[in-house]
């Protein structure tokens, strides 16, 4: 087994084993939303940003144990905000990672609850970190910052106002670094920040803006060459809305890809760990889910 | 005017100051949801824990000042929870506080982000305190803690799985410590966090459960006697709940407001400045909305 794959292998043990933790105390009155909760949080995503920010803090010089907590939250924040999306009143979708989504199977009421209390438990699990008040502290601003209006939220909102409208490319980049990018940025920044290093947090921004650029592009040609089953969810779902694809066409989509992955890559310079995240910036590329 | 009123005044014209700066940057591509936002923050309630954060925070010998922003946060939170709860999928309310509910002005996907909006931007304000960090973090797990689903969320859940049943006496209660007491818990604990005492964090923990349950009894009463015009929204919605008045009868519940006002008033014997915290539970029990 390849050194990335052990160590993607140890990164991911660890979030499971951290998540699989969360709400599910007895007795609880209250455990239907602590199910919807866990339903979603453990359905098996790529966990991309708390492997972004475990390895930040190792890149950084610090013990990517102490990111955990860090990593986990922003997977809960990125939980909370697909349930709400998914919802019937903004993109109504039925299938998530191959599942029925939230509010299909535990109702709406039910998935707008479990949506905040995710979002709740994120800034719960900062609060319980094992670090300084200061690096708390610092992290809390960067997630939060990162999660709300001038952020993903903000994103959410450009997203939907721009349905049916033609969006020029300035616009649909601003809709992606705020609705996937910040919540990247906010992963790797959070990992720098766990070490104690304030110097490589630009960095760590350059790396987050053009990654994100590249996966949001890479999901845009997922959406149109993509196979549902690899995917667990439809294929087809952004015919409404303005997509890189069709402002670019499939071809110099590809491409963009590829330079905004080498400009990922470049932006790694400064750190002497930069095998992994260099290795995770290139599988990103071809990736088919 | 009396003292009480002087220093009330005092505290609602700095939240008033503080909420109406937020969420008015231009130029805002997302400035529907930051106009979402502000509608419902600032549509004039009552500003309760706030002010109980603020008094707290001098009564166990802190700065009032340094709690307006912990105070505000908890406002912020308060009040994506009536956005949620107003939802078609929740309460399906169209008034509040004398206007229509956020839904109904900005549609529902607009005020599901609204709400994740100003429930991120409280941890936001939160992170951006100027206490020291030892301090921002324990107010961060006091403010989290209570608004998560061990709380104020857990307790939305208990109402809605409580509609259409005959809840007991002991259920009620549960529901109603959570749903509404958490975060009066929050608003007087993290006053007394903010002055940097740990020792009369018990002492506002019970005042606030005391007056949180007279509180919710009186919310009960009102919602059969009291006057649409002056609480801002319907009467009478509470016909397929359990509620304490149907519990207990009105003559009861009159007595029961009474005995828990007294009993907060008790629990503020620890703290030297009590007056107006005394004042402020006495009038809960007559208010009118």
């Amino acid at each position: 087994m390849s050194d990335y794959q052990k160590r993607m292998d140890g990164y991911l043990e660890a979030v499971e084993a951290f998540l699989s933790r969360q709400f599910e105390w007895e007795p609880a009155p209250q455990k239907t939303v602590l199910q919807a909760m866990r339903y979603s949080l453990l359905a098996g995503g790529k966990r991309l940003r708390p492997v972004l920010t475990m390895e930040f803090c190792r890149a950084a010089g610090g013990d990517w144990q102490q990111a955990l907590p860090f990593g986990c939250a922003l997977e809960m924040i990125h939980t909370y905000s697909l349930i709400h999306d998914d919802l019937p009143c903004m993109d109504n979708d039925d299938y998530r990672r191959g599942k029925p989504t939230n509010h299909k199977v535990f109702g709406e009421a039910m998935a707008v609850l479990a949506g905040d209390g995710l979002l709740t438990a994120a800034f719960e699990t900062v609060a319980a970190a094992d670090a300084p008040a200061e690096t708390v502290v610092r992290n809390l601003a960067i997630l939060s910052g990162c999660a709300g209006v001038r952020g993903m939220v903000g994103g959410q909102v450009l997203d939907l106002e721009g349905e049916d409208k033609a969006l020029d490319a300035g616009q649909i980049r601003l809709l992606q670094a705020m609705k996937t990018g910040a919540l990247l940025r906010a992963a790797c920044c959070m990992g720098v920040s766990t070490a104690g290093d304030r110097e490589r947090m630009d960095a760590a921004a350059q790396y987050a803006d053009a990654l994100g650029l590249a996966f949001q592009i890479r999901d845009d040609m997922l959406d149109v060459i993509g196979d549902r089953a690899k995917l667990g969810k439809a294929t087809g779902m952004d015919a409404h809305k303005s997509t890189f694809v069709r402002l670019y066409g499939m071809d110099a989509c590809g491409r963009m890809v590829r330079e905004e992955t080498d400009k990922a890559v470049a932006a790694l310079a400064p750190f002497a760990h930069r095998d992994f995240l260099t290795e995770l910036a290139n599988r990103l590329v071809d990736r088919d889910h």
